[in-house]
């Protein structure tokens, strides 16, 4: 999909978060949104995909700062937030274990999505953590292919599951457990830091790698970028027989090609833009076979 | 004051917005966004002030779109939905007639405060307005200088009242009456259409010229530039005993001002930079002698 005018509002919104993350000097802030203002106008326009123009400005932005990782302390805290949180609902998922597997499996998929949902930045209080999980969880999917995902699931043999952020991959691990009682499954990161997109340190890290063989994409691109692609994604790529994308920038991206194997997009519309493209209201929670 | 590295998101917030009032062909949206991205990496940086940034990015907008007035229908409709809601409490109003007169002066600061805080945008509802506004009028004043104020209008003879948008000068119109049982009381709007801020079209339409003498600030300026007003309000500020000034606009570019004459500004704290400046919340109702 391609960015709508707005989005120039989101774009300046995470240089600032971005921005703020690698000075706490209000100079070298102003300096470096200043200068990334200039790379965001030369990236803006309708033809730019959401995620493809993220991935230039926060290029940009490390190379001018120097900085190669300006989202390590929030990935660092919403890895241990997610770890702490799962511990909080162990108790629900134990009653899903004799449940009939569909259900369960749309539970792990709203799980997932919660995941997905829950806001680690720095300002996000405890109190907020435990709604949103809980709405997530007890509200419904706008749009639900978990039933088209189970026959898939009991059809196919391989998928290849495309990671997001970091926080958010402990709760993808228990949905693959489910996925790997279909299928051969695995399990994609970023091959750089780039937001705060979960790297293999992310993944090693709440555990990941103990559950399913990861890979990396190869390079820093939020959502994915088949030119810019490692050899291993491609190939992983070609072999799988399901792909399952979470997260918007996955969406973003992977919508910008024909694919031609069943494609599950597991998220939440965070954004108008994102939510309009696809035909449903903002904070809608969505598993879509596209 | 000045603004914050975060100011940029605001900034481009409100072009994204003008855009979409000045056309609704995406093309044309996205060529006006980019190139006011450059103006407004122009005048980005740490000695800028946010109500003249604001007034120089507006401006530039209106240049090269070729739209004099691009929040002409959201004035109008602001001014109109005002006028109806003021009805709405109208006998909430009459309850405040044999009231002492200082808690009548500071529940009509509040009604003030209101129609800074009622956001007439297209996307707000009627039940948001009601609880927004129901909410300003219930609660507390963070900063209270109302016992000030009093003193000071027992004390002094002439008021200049700097008004901020249209919708919102509904309100200031009650305020005002009040205001003119203790002093002279002269009101002035800009004097060129510059954001939703009030001209003198919106003060004819609720009918504030009927109440108060109404001059304008000369310019299509946000704020107060003292280098940009008219000789008329010049005098009209030298001659006033008494300043009373609102919304966040007026507050950002007179406190790079030292005025020596007592000055209350009006206004809700509505973002993070202003909020910090003063020392309250984001959120907070002020009325501040400075």
């Amino acid at each position: 999909m391609k960015i709508k005018p707005e989005c120039a509002i989101c774009i300046v919104r995470q240089v600032v978060d971005a921005v703020k993350e690698i000075s706490k000097e209000e100079e070298v802030q102003f300096k470096l949104v200043s200068s990334t203002l200039s790379c965001i106008k030369e990236v803006y326009g309708p033809d730019a995909v959401p995620a493809w123009m993220g991935t230039k400005v926060h290029r940009y932005l490390k190379r001018i700062s120097g900085n190669k990782d300006p989202y390590r302390c929030l990935k660092d805290r919403a890895n241990k937030l997610a770890m702490e949180y799962l511990k909080s609902i162990e108790e629900d998922l134990k009653k899903y274990k004799d449940k009939p597997p569909l259900e369960r499996l749309r539970y792990k998929v709203k799980l997932a999505i919660a995941g997905n949902v829950i806001d680690f930045g720095p300002y996000s209080t405890d109190v907020d953590i435990d709604r949103k999980l809980k709405e997530t969880l007890e509200g419904e999917l706008k749009i639900d292919h978990s039933r088209e995902l189970f026959q898939d699931l009991k059809k196919y043999n391989k998928i290849l599951y495309i990671c997001d952020n970091a926080g958010e991959i402990t709760f993808d691990k228990i949905l693959i457990e489910e996925l790997k009682e279909y299928c051969e499954v695995i399990a994609s990161v970023k091959g750089g830091p780039i937001l705060n997109d979960a790297t293999l340190e992310d993944a090693k890290y709440v555990g990941l790698d103990k559950v399913v063989k990861v890979i990396t994409t190869g390079y820093d691109v939020i959502g994915i970028d088949l030119e810019e692609s490692s050899e291993e994604f491609l190939r992983e790529f070609e072999r799988a027989d399901i792909i399952i994308a979470k997260g918007m920038g996955n969406f973003e991206s992977l919508t910008e090609y024909s694919i031609d194997k069943p494609i599950y997009y597991i998220f939440k519309a965070k954004c108008s833009p994102v939510a309009q493209f696809v035909g449903v209201e903002v904070g809608d929670n969505i598993l879509l076979k596209y």
